[in-house]
């Protein structure tokens, strides 16, 4: 059974009649006129992050930044969030304070508060676990992909899992290791984007297999083309220099936090006048599934993405 | 640096605006005419918990339990709930479905709704952290205790410790084991209390430490008479036989989740009429601390209950 099968299962299992349950970046319920959006991103050490190369300092933001990432990922607003933390004797005294005061700061910075949580003693391992909550009028959901919808992305993918993979190898190349250890969460963004869009969904395991993710909720089919996703020269130039594969890390390559989003052509030509930045990258046909057109051809990629069953 | 000097330190850092933040049992949130109450709760293997002797069901029950004892410790009613999950390789496929197919059962049991959350592997140790929604017109903080007060406790405490001690021992006495694996929550004692007390906490650290945290919240200061605490002639009859102190049991065991709180001398008259069992164990001082009479003299207890930081 693979990850998504699971999710389908528990989503049978346990339905949620106050709002939307389990299955997008959020669940979903009538607040007022609003809605209440509230997500759950847990972060344990030796699967999400490992200590050899993440501060503390990192490890609090990156805990935030993916949970902030999943309220920009349905266009809303955070507010305020509760943290559940276990650690290992090597990470008590000086290191959970450290992880505390950069906490303080990027709840700060990204305008959000602690509203409660808990502490426990843990055997080895670091465990994060983050509630966050937020808010929104128009919430977007990953099942609202219409045929005909361009497919568009906030921004280039890949670099957070070439970070890791230098990282891997014992080489940090700033840039890329940030991009890997503390995310920017694209909340501006988001929320723009919110105003135009049919369906939205971040990037946290990998571009095909999430935008997978919208297709398979909208029971539709995407095309995209390889050469109208963003790449950068640098990272052509890295990946040439290290011996990686460009393609798996732009297209199955996870935690890059980039929004993606299918947006009808209409509302397109309204929002490419307003100043937020993003790239169309393929259309929404009838079918299913996730195909790629690469040098003129169907391309299959090697690596297929992060899944936790496998 | 001990837990609750940890978590002033934290409310210091941590001010939270919109309502009660870190500090009680759960946190307080204006919303409508009333609150809502969100908590979390995190269990870890080899800390909350140990699959030697606890099945998969009895982890599921045992995470929902404790959470909705917070969310009872403040009168609330709960509603719905998010769940993250780290599973070991140990803990895949076959185990996994047992926990989710009693996490249903015991939702329905206990009429609260699985909203969301987030499925992880995990390296070794089995994490669970629950975060459980819950709403109330009233909610009892434990901030409240007024002098002349008297204290009150729902049930016994100590067999759930009992249990644990029997059970590290190699001896499952089924009531016992029972008391601590799956803890019973206190939702609808709590519900009727929540209308009269002033203060109340569930004891999930010990009496006397939690006790202790009502007193320190509210600046008061508490007597307690051993005798009037609730003990079972059964539990006496274990205590004895296994040479183990019944003291250190009552006093200091957590996870009993028992209710404690405090309540004026005539609102206690009106709940007396009411069906509500409890039994008062002493009254609230000007001062601080808790200070226990037993057989007519001060009494210091041997144990003093659970602190992750030591």
């Amino acid at each position: 059974m693979d990850e998504n099968s699971f999710v389908k299962f528990l989503k049978s299992e346990f339905p949620f009649e106050d709002g939307i349950g389990i299955g997008d970046d959020t669940s979903i319920i009538k607040k007022g006129d609003g809605f209440q959006l509230i997500t759950k991103d847990i972060l344990i050490e030796g699967v999400h992050f490992d200590q050899s190369y993440f501060t503390p300092e990192e490890v609090a933001a990156r805990a935030l930044a993916v949970n902030l990432s999943d309220i920009a990922a349905m266009g809303g607003k955070p507010e305020y969030f509760f943290l559940g933390i276990g650690f290992p004797e090597n990470f008590k005294d000086e290191k959970l304070f450290r992880f505390f005061k950069e906490l303080k700061n990027r709840s700060n910075k990204w305008n959000v508060k602690l509203a409660g949580g808990d502490i426990s003693s843990s055997p080895d391992k670091l465990f994060i676990s983050i509630t966050m909550v937020g808010s929104s009028i128009n919430p977007i959901r990953r099942d609202g992909a219409r045929t005909g919808d361009l497919i568009g992305i906030s921004r280039v993918t890949g670099e957070s899992s070439l970070g890791l993979e230098l990282l891997k190898r014992g080489i940090d190349i700033p840039y890329y290791s940030g991009r890997h250890k503390v995310p920017d969460p694209e909340l501006a963004s988001g929320n723009i984007f919110s105003g135009f869009v049919n369906s939205m969904i971040d990037v946290s395991d990998g571009l095909v297999i999430d935008l997978g993710r919208i297709m398979d909720n909208s029971n539709k089919g995407a095309r995209i083309k390889y050469e109208n996703i963003p790449v950068t020269e640098d990272m052509r130039t890295i990946c040439e220099k290290y011996g990686l594969i460009e393609t798996d890390h732009v297209l199955a390559g996870g935690e890059d936090f980039s929004l993606l989003f299918t947006i009808s052509s209409d509302k397109e030509k309204e929002m490419k006048k307003s100043a937020v930045k993003y790239h169309i990258i393929g259309d929404v046909i009838d079918g299913e599934g996730v195909s790629i057109e690469y040098h003129g051809r169907e391309f299959e990629p090697e690596r297929k993405g992060f899944d936790h069953f496998e």
